[in-house]
């Protein structure tokens, strides 16, 4: 093939890209995806996956081409699916309308999907090419790719600090640091994830709701705190009236049992997990959490909920909203002890900087 | 005046402005400014203080225009001068060039200007307009205003921090924290800067040359390290060679005697000033460095130094480099305690966000 043809189907793979990052927030657990049909040099169809339970990107492209999909090459973000789901297969769907050649970026790493898909799409006699953007398309779905490849989420430490990385002063007070814009931002993340976690120490200090706010937030995340002993009282407002069915309490599998049952009258949902040194075990919830289909996780901090998991390996972003004010080194930092040596220091990538209103938004890259 | 005319005296005040920003760093411890000579709608000249000792911005202009300066107005961003200096007087000039109208932006609080250039335009019958665009060129010479009306430097503490707000890891190591295009942005600052001024511990930890390294810098800044006690070991490079006569030691009155004579052998400058908890008082050695010419003064640590320096209000600005990266909070935070609750947090105003190479880069400004 040649290099100007690479560069064509290249702009083809960045097109479904971009198509699929409509979707973003509302596939969950289904990650999103974008497809563009060509034939002859010409666009012909394309779609995305619009919500959960809506039809998959290929047959949306499909829908839109009609009998121009014969004989055009579709580009996909992602392997098409060889199974009956919540949808027909896409696979059947595209060697019925005669489809001759797919350009796939990324196999799915579902285990029903998992090259199922490429293999039918073959054995039909259309033409498969892998790997186009791979790197780009699995960074996109990066919380599905995790969940379905490590049996974990994404998950994003949202900080909202002074310039001096303190998330309240030296009486506790932390309410607020960051500005409206800085907060507003804070609801939008809240409104692409498919959980929000909180320790309990801030859940009993800051008695959060969690909800995502504004912006016509299509569905809510699920609420999960951290809380060993289940010892937060039940006055909390994620435990009362309709907050109560979607949140979750992880603790440790030792806590009281009428604590448990008290919380599950209400209609809240108690994991008991292994617990290790600072509390409930990172990893055991965040294998809950992805086998949950949570894929995209926020975690609100504390300190010390924030810390553990991040010595845990567990940090893939932090989003850190920095306002332009001081409390010094008598304030409560944001991040607890690392034990690091700079030259060891993790280090991640600026991948987003930008204002928010008075403050500052950085969104630094940890995962892989 | 029709809003129409004042929009457009607006613009050649801007432009005088601009004009003015390119001597920026050549002109200590003259400020830099701008001038603007319009005639029948037309600019006929301009002119900015290239460097010190060079002609001031007035009589660029005036040279520019030739004799299409008669009847022309004349914006300029400070009170043109009434006294003999390193040049001869602009008012003079500008009197015999037959410029019919002034307009200033700001007076000059300089003590031996201070409204006498405005007095002599009137006197010789120039119409004088002030105050437009005021605040912009007080912010724009705002060291060189502080010098003279506050008997103080502007201070910018410079700093290079982690993600955590973090200076070291546990074990000090702190080079290097931030990449080169940040590094060099440091240089870039210094470069600007009339004094250089660090703490005991940094020089010792450190030994820095404090020299304004690249990019062609014209003059280096003054190297300025408080060592209350005149302990700091001779074998440090900013005592030796070509470094010691532009070095001085802000130390306390009751400093060794012999220590002092051993610094002042190699050229080095000793100020014994007043000592206060934290060591050399700040508002002494900031009252020296404005009367030695220091208008512009880069305060580039430690963490002891500039909170004390911020405790006694003379940070006007933070320029803060983050590096993506964690260190945990066993890392030395850069700014010490302040004892401050949320709602008295000093705050500033964030006026530049931008990226470094992989780090960011946030300047707030705190002053007034």
């Amino acid at each position: 093939m040649s290099p100007a043809t690479d560069e064509v189907e290249r702009s083809y793979m960045l097109r479904a890209l971009r198509l699929a990052e409509r979707g973003r927030g509302r596939t969950s657990p289904n990650p999103i995806v974008g497809a563009v049909l060509v034939r002859r040099g010409r666009v012909v169809g394309e779609g995305w996956h619009r919500r959960l339970g809506a039809p998959h990107a290929e047959h949306e492209a499909l829908a839109r081409a009609g009998s121009r999909a014969r004989g055009a090459t579709l580009y996909v973000t992602l392997e098409p699916c060889a199974h009956e789901g919540r949808t027909p297969p896409c696979v059947d769907a595209l060697i019925r309308a005669g489809v001759r050649r797919c350009v796939v970026a990324l196999r799915d790493p579902h285990r029903i999907v998992n090259g199922r898909g490429l293999r039918a799409l073959r054995r039909a006699g259309i033409e498969v090419r892998t790997g186009l953007c791979a790197e780009r398309a699995r960074q996109m779905i990066r919380g599905y790719w995790l969940a379905h490849t490590r049996a974990r989420p994404q998950v994003t430490w949202k900080v909202a600090a002074t310039l001096d990385g303190r998330i309240a002063d030296r009486r506790g007070a932390s309410r607020w640091i960051t500005g409206s814009e800085a907060r507003e931002e804070g609801h939008r993340l809240r409104a692409l994830a498919d959980a929000v976690m909180v320790g309990s120490r801030t859940a009993l200090r800051d008695d959060p709701r969690l909800t995502a706010r504004g912006m016509g937030a299509v569905r809510q995340p699920l609420r999960v705190v951290c809380d060993t002993g289940l010892r937060l009282p039940l006055t909390l407002r994620m435990f009362e009236g309709g907050l109560a069915r979607g949140t979750v309490v992880a603790c440790g599998r030792g806590a009281p049992r009428r604590r448990r049952e008290a919380l599950e009258e209400r209609g809240v949902r108690v994991w008991p997990l292994p617990v290790g040194r600072g509390g409930v075990s990172p990893p055991a919830l965040a294998a809950r959490l992805a086998r949950e289909g949570c894929h995209e996780v926020l975690l609100e901090g504390g300190a010390m909920l924030g810390t553990a998991w991040l010595s845990a390996g567990l940090v893939d972003r932090i989003a850190l909203f920095v306002a332009p004010k001081l409390l010094g080194a008598d304030g409560l930092a944001w991040c607890g002890p690392l034990g690091a040596s700079l030259s060891r220091a993790r280090t991640g990538r600026l991948v987003t900087q930008a204002g928010r209103g008075r403050d500052a938004y950085l969104l630094v890259d940890f995962g892989g």
